[in-house]
């Protein structure tokens, strides 16, 4: 018998309820029940977003909504500055080159978060870029950047602030509206629980006005066109529809929690699974760890293969390595979305047994007892 | 106690095994595992599409993959030929417009074949033509247009021809390779089984000299990077892993009939919808019917909601009406993708109750009747 358990940091578990809704009998998604769903997820995606910006369903990874924020609010030949920091930040960098848009490319080393005031002077250097592009959580380095800060510093400028929040939100705290992000991109295979295929975008008043000053040469991802049909609280294209009923079912779980609540857990996790690794004589990744994955440095004489492979042959767990530069060099570990205390405590017992098989030096339940502490003592939220 | 019957012509049902596929726990779409399904679906897309091109599979609409095959292929500033014979063949003039493509509109008058030596005189005054676009089947007339010899014409000139077959292929004869269908781009949720959220793009070597030939503006739908990946049987992005798995269970069950019977059966519930249809004394609004849908003029005194309202009511079956200027014209019924005989003859008797209800005069059975006889009489494929 082996237990599959997926680590990952997206895709990440779905709860069984979520899961069963996919197996429902497929309706037609111009049907007034379908209407009806999306007007009850779109009304919940923006509790949990925390906005009362537009928000739009597109059918499409998490990229296609990063795609949709770069080539409606920055014309061909405009300019817009990116927050590179990593991976899946280089990604706004590319569908602006694919695009022709000129890029003020803000380089951080990865693992590290962006610096406000690199905002601040990039954005006063540049009074003519018409979109910051940034991340809340960036999941090939496992760190959460300062996006209250730069937001407040974007807000004053001409500038729309669009962010990544794929693997961010639900996981990590994030006021849309308060914090001034005027394009919010979020992924369905992250803390909101669900298979990939469904990307969300908000868009701000701010934003719009950017929208509407010039035709956009894109089609499927027009958001003018998915405007107008939202406000119908239809989609301009068939949808994913059985992943928004899923939506549905997911989110009701989030609500019934507390969005603020959820928030807490994954720190809470996200704490307790840093003081693990800490405990096993382990690196973390990054200097400002994002909440919803644990980036680790592989310890010398051992091979990340060798640990992910077992930790699969021995646990049924997935976990996934580095991209593009830290290939080799980290292992990733999500806990985001359907996962508990009692589910980094398994994964960090996992690790424990596996690094002492092959050879690391180690007091054995030396990282469970360092999470249960945190989980013991993490006193209530303010 | 009110059985629901999905009877519009996609999305179309989904056999309860290809659903409980989407219940299954959620893997990781990088691992071996996700290859391995990818190697053996993209080699059963390829026996069903009658193809040895590539084949690439697009996470998004239908309409995704139409545009992919716009904006790959033809410049912006470039020419292409729209044989424009209803509402979705429309939408390929309007993703040339968003993307500042010239568009030569062959109009058909909607519900009639495209006539091939109109396409012969149009590729002879426009040499200069990138791309030829058309319809295997217009869902939105219930017409099947011929597509082979219009691939016959356009294989002599430099053009590609690319089909869209979101609602024929799987439900109509369709050889790409043999036909000339140099793009040819299919929907998850038609005659494949499955719900929507998937696209499929297959690409011949004379498309991808005019793909390789320049840099596309393009970045999600990007058929180079699609290629690359398909190669290493992945995907560029995050893609809805779970739909590909049930297309695998999907793609089985139409392998197991094998598809030149999957066609021979279509052909079949198609003529005796068509029988029933003309036995109650309606008309067919195409004079070349496609053979995963049935489109019928409302008959006169008649609304198109009072009948489709009732078969709601009364059976619990969903049809949908006409789109753009045919709203309140037409009834369109699918019967496509995982559609017996049965469902047809279930499907005519309660149109047959629900317009005698209504007023409409017919003989009880009469309908019905003329399908079994189409089921009894029909003589095998030669």
């Amino acid at each position: 018998m082996r237990k599959p358990r997926l680590m990952t940091p997206g895709p990440a578990p779905v709860p069984e309820e979520v899961l069963l809704e996919l197996a429902r009998p497929v309706i037609h998604h111009r049907s007034n029940e379908a209407k009806e769903v999306i007007t009850e997820v779109t009304a919940g995606l923006k509790e949990v977003f925390k906005t009362k910006n537009d928000v739009m369903i597109l059918t499409a990874s998490g990229t296609g909504a990063m795609e949709a924020a770069t080539v409606n609010t920055v014309p061909p030949g405009g300019k817009a500055i990116v927050l590179n920091a990593g991976y899946f930040a280089d990604r706004w960098a590319k569908i602006c080159k694919a695009y022709g848009i000129n890029v003020v490319n803000l380089e951080t080393e990865w693992g590290h978060p962006v610096d406000p005031q690199t905002v601040e002077n990039a954005l006063k250097a540049n009074p003519d870029a018409a979109c910051v592009m940034g991340t809340l959580s960036e999941t090939s380095t496992g760190t959460g950047h300062p996006v209250e800060a730069i937001g407040k510093i974007v807000a004053k400028s001409d500038a729309v602030f669009a962010v990544d929040g794929i693997s961010g939100v639900g996981a990590m705290e994030c006021h849309t509206d308060k914090w001034g992000i005027d394009i919010l991109c979020v992924g369905s295979q992250k803390a909101l629980m669900l298979p990939p295929g469904l990307a969300f975008i908000a868009v701000s008043d701010k934003a719009w006005a950017k929208i509407d000053a010039f035709d956009s040469k894109s089609f499927y991802f027009n958001l003018k066109t998915a405007r107008k049909k939202a406000k119908e609280f239809d989609t301009p294209f068939t949808p994913a529809h059985t992943l928004i009923l899923a939506l549905r079912a997911a989110l009701k779980m989030i609500q019934t929690e507390g969005i603020e609540n959820v928030w807490d857990r994954h720190r809470r996790l996200s704490e307790a699974c840093q003081a693990g690794i800490k405990a096993l004589g382990l690196e973390l990744f990054s200097s400002r760890p994002a909440e919803g994955l644990t980036a680790f440095n592989v310890p010398a004489g051992l091979k990340d293969s060798q640990i992910r492979n077992a930790l699969t042959a021995k646990f049924g767990i997935t976990t996934v390595g580095g991209q593009d530069k830290l290939k080799g060099h980290i292992i990733r570990v999500g806990h985001m979305g359907y996962t508990d205390e009692l589910d980094v405590i398994s994964g960090l017992a996992a690790l424990e047994m596996v690094l002492s098989e092959l050879g690391h030096k180690l007091e054995p339940g030396v990282a469970v007892t360092a999470a249960q502490r945190v989980f013991i003592g993490k006193p209530a939220r303010a």
